[in-house]
C-alpha cells in the first residue's frame, strides 16, 4: 500500500516595497504591487507535511504540534479545494494517476522560530502549505511556482512571495479573478548573493492591529493611500526593480526605507491612527541613520513590517560592523547566535564605533529592549523534502510531537 | 520727559489644521492654510514691553530675563524694522508725532509657562513683540490685527494666528510678495466659550528635530506632502471652518485628529523620517480614542505639533472626565493646578473611569511619564497692559528682574 505523503519547507520573505491594502478582501488582491526579499530557510523556514489517505475522516491541520480548525471557505480551505480541484483535473485526465484527490488530509506545520519573533509566519506557512500539498498531488510538475503563488496569495497574501527565492514581486494585476495577481521573480538569490539581514526583535508589551483589519481600515479612512498606490509605488517598484539588477545597494536601500516610513506613515493617516514601531523601533531608524551618515555612504537599510521589529538589509561585508553598533546600543536579552560566525574571536557588541558615528543621536534604552538578534541572507525557494527524520506525521497520520 | 513705552501680552495658539512646509523660507509663506485655537491668556501667555529712547545706543531684546542677539536680517530684526519704518511713514505724515522711530528699542519678552513645557512660545512669543510695539508706535490704531500679523508673520509663521483670539484661519496666499498670506478670525471666543483644552506635558529624553528645518527637509523629501497641501487640507479648511461655525464638536475633532495624524504621517514619510510623537504619546491617541468609542460620540481630539506633548479638545461639560482618565492612567509628576476648580470636592485621577471604558487598551507606563497637565479654554487676542506692576523694564530700561 502506498504512502502518499509530500513534505516542503519555505522561507519568509521581507518585503522592501510594502503591500497593505486589498481591493478584493476574499481573493486577497492587493492594491498595489510589492517586492521582497527571501531570506534564507537555513534559518528561518516552515515546514509542513501532506499525507494523503482513504482512512482519513477530515482535513485536519496542525501547527507547531497544536490542532487548528479549518474553517469551511476559510483561506487554509480555499488553499486545499483548489489544489484538490486541480489535482482531481489530472486524475480524469491520466488514468494512472492514483485517485487521492478524494481522500481527506492530514497536514502538519512547524516553523523553527518563535511566532513570538513577529516575523510575518503566516508566509512562510501558506507557502509550506501550498508546496507540500503541490508535490503531493504532483502538481509541481506541471505547474510554475508564479501559478502556485496564485493560490498562495489566497491564503495570505504576502504568501505568494514565499514561492521564489532571491528577490520577489508581487504583481498586483487588474483582473478582476485575480488570475494576474502574482509573483514573479526579479533576481535569483545567486545574483546577489552578498544581500545579507539582520533581524532584530524589538520588545512590545501591546499588541497591535492586525495586519488583515488595519490595512482596511487604511484603504477606507487614509486620504494619503490612494496617492501612493497611483502616483508612488509604481515608480518605485520600477526603480528598485533596476537597483536589484544593478546591485546598486544604495539605491536599493534608499528605496527600501523610503517605503517602510512610507507604509508606516499612512498607518498614521488611518482613522483611529496605527502605530506599529515602538519607541525602540524609531531608535533602531536613528543608530542606521546615523551609521550611513557616518560612513558617508548608504550601507544599511531598516524595513518595519506591522510590528516594532527592524529588518536591516545590509551587504556581507558590513554586517559586522551594523551588528556590533546594535548589540552595542541595544544589549540583547538572548545570546546572538550567528550561523556565520562573524564574531569568531571577538565579541559583538564591543567593537569600537566607525569613525565619525555620533553615539549621541541614538536614544538609549534599557538592555534587552531589542530581545534578539537573527543574521541571515537572501535565499532560496520552497524546497522539497525527502529526510524522512523530518517528515511532520507519525504512522498513524499523526503530528510528531514538536 | 515722556517715557515711550507699551506692554501687550499675547496668547497661544495650538493648530486643528497644522502648518508644515514654507513655498517661501525667507517671507515664511506656508504651503498651505492652517487653523488654530487661541488659548485663554489668563493662563498661558507671551508677555513684552518695549521702549524707546534716545539714549539707548543699540536695539536690545531680553527673553527671560536673558539678552538674545538680534541677528541684523534675522526674523527678530525684519519684525522691528518693519514696525519703525511703519512708524516713520506715520511721523513724516504727521508732524506732530513724536519723531521716536529714530530711536533704538529696548525689549524685555516673558513667558509664564516653562520653555520645557514645549508649548509653541515663539508664536506667542513674536505676537507679543510686534503687538507692543505696535502701540509704543500707535500702528495698532491704524492697522487691523490681520494686517500686524503679517509682520508677526516673518517672525514666526504661526505666531501671525496668535494675533487674534478664537478660532483663527491662517490663509497661505497667493502672491508672491505674501502680502495675503495673513491671519483672519473665523470666529471670536465668545462664539464658542465652551471649548477647552487639556495639555498633557509629556517627557521626553531627547530633543527632536527643529521644525524650522524639519518642515523643509518635507518639503523637499515627501511624496506625499504634495498630495497633503493640494487635495487634502483646502477641503478641510473649508469643513473645520464650517463646523466652528455650527459648533459641530464631533466634526471639529475628527477632522483636527485627521489633521494631526497626517501631519505626522508626512513628517514620518521624509528622509530621513521625522518623529515627533513618542510611546507614551501614542498610548494618550489610544486613550482618547477608546474614551470616544466607549461613549459613542465623539467628546475629545488629540492632536500633536513639533514634539510629544498632546492638546486635547474638550468641550467644558466634558473636561472632568477625560481629565481624570488622564491622570488616573497617567499619574503625573507634578500637582495639577486647575484655574477652573473642577476637582474641589473630588480627587483627580481617583474618580471611576467611564461606562464601557476599556483600561486594557491604554498602554501603561511609569508615573511621571506625564509630567504635568494644564487646563485652560479659548481665549481673545492680545491685549493691551496697562498697569505698572507688569512692565517688564525698569526705569533705566533694563529687565527687571525674573
Amino acid at each position: 500500500m502506498s504512502l502518499y505523503q509530500a513534505t516542503a519547507s519555505a522561507p519568509v520573505n521581507i518585503a522592501c516595497i510594502k503591500y497593505w491594502g486589498k481591493r478584493d478582501t476574499a481573493l486577497i488582491l492587493p492594491t498595489n504591487s510589492s517586492l521582497s526579499v527571501t531570506l534564507d530557510q537555513d534559518h528561518l523556514r516552515s515546514t509542513t507535511t501532506s499525507r494523503a489517505d482513504a482512512s482519513f475522516t477530515k482535513d485536519t491541520l496542525w501547527l507547531n504540534g497544536k490542532e487548528e480548525v479549518i474553517k469551511p471557505g476559510g483561506r487554509t480551505a480555499v488553499c486545499i479545494e483548489e489544489l484538490r480541484r486541480l489535482r482531481k483535473v489530472a486524475e480524469d485526465a491520466n488514468s494512472n494517476e492514483p485517485k487521492i484527490s478524494s481522500f481527506k488530509l492530514h497536514i502538519a506545520s512547524y516553523n523553527n522560530f518563535p511566532t513570538a519573533a513577529g516575523l510575518a509566519s503566516s508566509a512562510a506557512g501558506f507557502a509550506a502549505l501550498v508546496s507540500s500539498i503541490a508535490q503531493l498531488y504532483s502538481l509541481d510538475k506541471v505547474l510554475s511556482a508564479s501559478q502556485l503563488s496564485l493560490i498562495a496569495r489566497q491564503g495570505s497574501g504576502s504568501a505568494c512571495r514565499s514561492l521564489m527565492g532571491g528577490f520577489v514581486a508581487w504583481q498586483a494585476g487588474q483582473l478582476a479573478d485575480g488570475s494576474d495577481s502574482l509573483a514573479v521573480q526579479v533576481a535569483p538569490r545567486e545574483h546577489w548573493p552578498e544581500m545579507h539581514a539582520l533581524i532584530c526583535v524589538v520588545s512590545d508589551a501591546k499588541k497591535g492591529t492586525s495586519s488583515t483589519s488595519g490595512m482596511q481600515r487604511t484603504v477606507e479612512t487614509s486620504p494619503l493611500l490612494q496617492h501612493r498606490i497611483n502616483h508612488v509605488v509604481p515608480q518605485r517598484m520600477k526603480d528598485i526593480t533596476a537597483a536589484i539588477q544593478a546591485r546598486d545597494f544604495p539605491t536599493f536601500a534608499r528605496l527600501t526605507m523610503q517605503d517602510s516610513n512610507q507604509f508606516h506613515a499612512v498607518c498614521l493617516d488611518t482613522e483611529p491612527p496605527i502605530f506599529y514601531m515602538n519607541d525602540v523601533s524609531r531608535a533602531l531608524v536613528q543608530l542606521v541613520v546615523e551609521y550611513n551618515r557616518a560612513a558617508g555612504e548608504v550601507r544599511a537599510a531598516y524595513t518595519y513590517d506591522a510590528g516594532p521589529n527592524c529588518v536591516i538589509y545590509v551587504l556581507q561585508k558590513h554586517v559586522k560592523e551594523i551588528a556590533n553598533l546594535v548589540v552595542r546600543f541595544f544589549p540583547l536579552a538572548e545570546t546572538f547566535k550567528d550561523p556565520f560566525a562573524l564574531f569568531a574571536s571577538e565579541k559583538i557588541g564591543e567593537l569600537a564605533v566607525p569613525e565619525g558615528f555620533n553615539s549621541a543621536v541614538v536614544a538609549s534604552f534599557p538592555a534587552g529592549s531589542v530581545k534578539g538578534l537573527i543574521h541571515t541572507r537572501v535565499g532560496d525557494g520552497p524546497r522539497k523534502i525527502t529526510d524522512d527524520a523530518v517528515h511532520l506525521l507519525d504512522a498513524q497520520g499523526q503530528p510528531k510531537p514538536v
